[in-house]
């Protein structure tokens, strides 16, 4: 069952700032490239996640360390590994990885995202959910190694 | 019954790109701004346009002409002014002026929006409806003169 | 020489608004995505267009005609076309089209982009200069039939 | 010395996703928000922070914990407060209230993050440098109490 994910993407100029680097900002937005993409090779979907029932997936904490700057013209990998299936949540583990001109890797950036799977209330609040045995049964969580290894694309 | 007005926002340095100045595509986003702040200042529901229903404001057709850089640092006036009503769609136009430090202002862009109001069919697509008699109640078209005058705030 | 390019992407979900389809405003980040993968097909470097200045393309004029709404999960193509090739500027058109399920294609919409090259003054005011010999060395306009027919991708 | 900051922004139609709830990568938008706005108030220059040269604050980690969802229409305050004043860099704390119909708040989230005064080496690459005195006798830590108190705007 899969546990990791690597999804690349090159860097739009619209995601710079006026300090010549990626804003810090759109690195959550890559995370959430790769989440797409792990659950859509996973067979799960994003949205429907809970048959019958538009659901959905706030974040309940995400966090950040920055490494190495990123820029316009730069090739991104983001690695994305399960660190825990909860009852009601997933962790994620992201690494981003800046290709470089001679083939190497720079680590740019290592996050982590606590996503809660939730319905909408009538009182239009969200309230939590158990995840379905349909997802359970789609992804596991990463083997220790998985965490720590440079991504092997 | 209002046919314009102004917002006023000052330049966040995630809306600039790595050119130094505010990335083009926000200035759509400064439209938004004042069409929210036009509305509520009107007293019409933005999403709850039609009693009962949940609607939403598909663009037609939106247009920008760029004058003058805006940049970090910088205020600006957002003045939007109601150049149609028509039967299923509304026409914005939109000045955007860059305060100086001198007092004075500088057109920075001049933009277009036919915005229409739509609901949602079964099938997912967008059906657009009449623009409902509370609406044409609360705002109307603006004489020539208030598209070509600048802002007088 | 090359004259249109096509681009394909994937709608974020950060990409989408409440209104359950893609915001308006990141049509135009999809054109600047074809516009840099046009270039570097071209061996055009964007960034420094002119050698040994940084230059910029301030954009003169941006539309964009919405036909059909895009949503998260769709997959899209961006095609780009020269228009026209000015002393000082580029005109593109743009054709932006949602991939259907059964393998047709949906025209999501319809973009033009007036992009200037520039310099940046000590001023800090922006100053149009003459497309250099290089680029118009590599770049072309499109023929007529180009800008009309579908993408043939 | 100023160590807190207020701002009140109100959410935009743009800041939404199709979950109908603002999107969590715009709260660190927020966060910037209020930390221009405190460096202003604090008559410090976020660019020019060291005289006669550009400087940046790259971000070194950033988290955010999110207890309640915010959404189009809501006024949002952010209350900044300055955690530690360090060599290099500096420690925010972060949280955000919801303004509710009666007049209560609700705290939508926590966040924080730890920013580091930098120059662009002739590499690319960025190099920390020392907060100048300037800064350091324009702004001083919290006391504890004002990293817990609710903000009494």
């Amino acid at each position: 069952m899969p546990y990791e994910h690597t999804s690349t993407r090159q860097i739009e100029f619209s995601e710079t700032d006026m300090a010549g680097l990626v804003h810090f900002s759109n690195f959550f937005k890559y995370m959430e490239t790769a989440e797409r993409d792990f659950f859509e090779a996973a067979g799960v979907d994003l949205i429907r996640t809970k048959p019958g029932e538009l659901v959905g997936w706030p974040r309940a904490r995400v966090e950040c360390k920055f490494s190495a700057p990123i820029r316009f013209g730069d090739t991104i990998d983001i690695h994305l590994a399960v660190k825990a299936v909860k009852d009601r949540a997933i962790d994620f583990q992201f690494r981003i990885f800046r290709r470089n001109e001679d083939g190497s890797r720079t680590q740019a950036a290592k996050g982590h995202m606590t996503t809660i799977l939730a319905e909408l209330c009538e009182s239009g609040d969200l309230r939590s959910v158990e995840l379905p045995d349909d997802l359970r049964a789609r992804i596991t969580e990463a083997p220790p190694e998985a965490l720590k290894r440079p991504t092997s694309k």
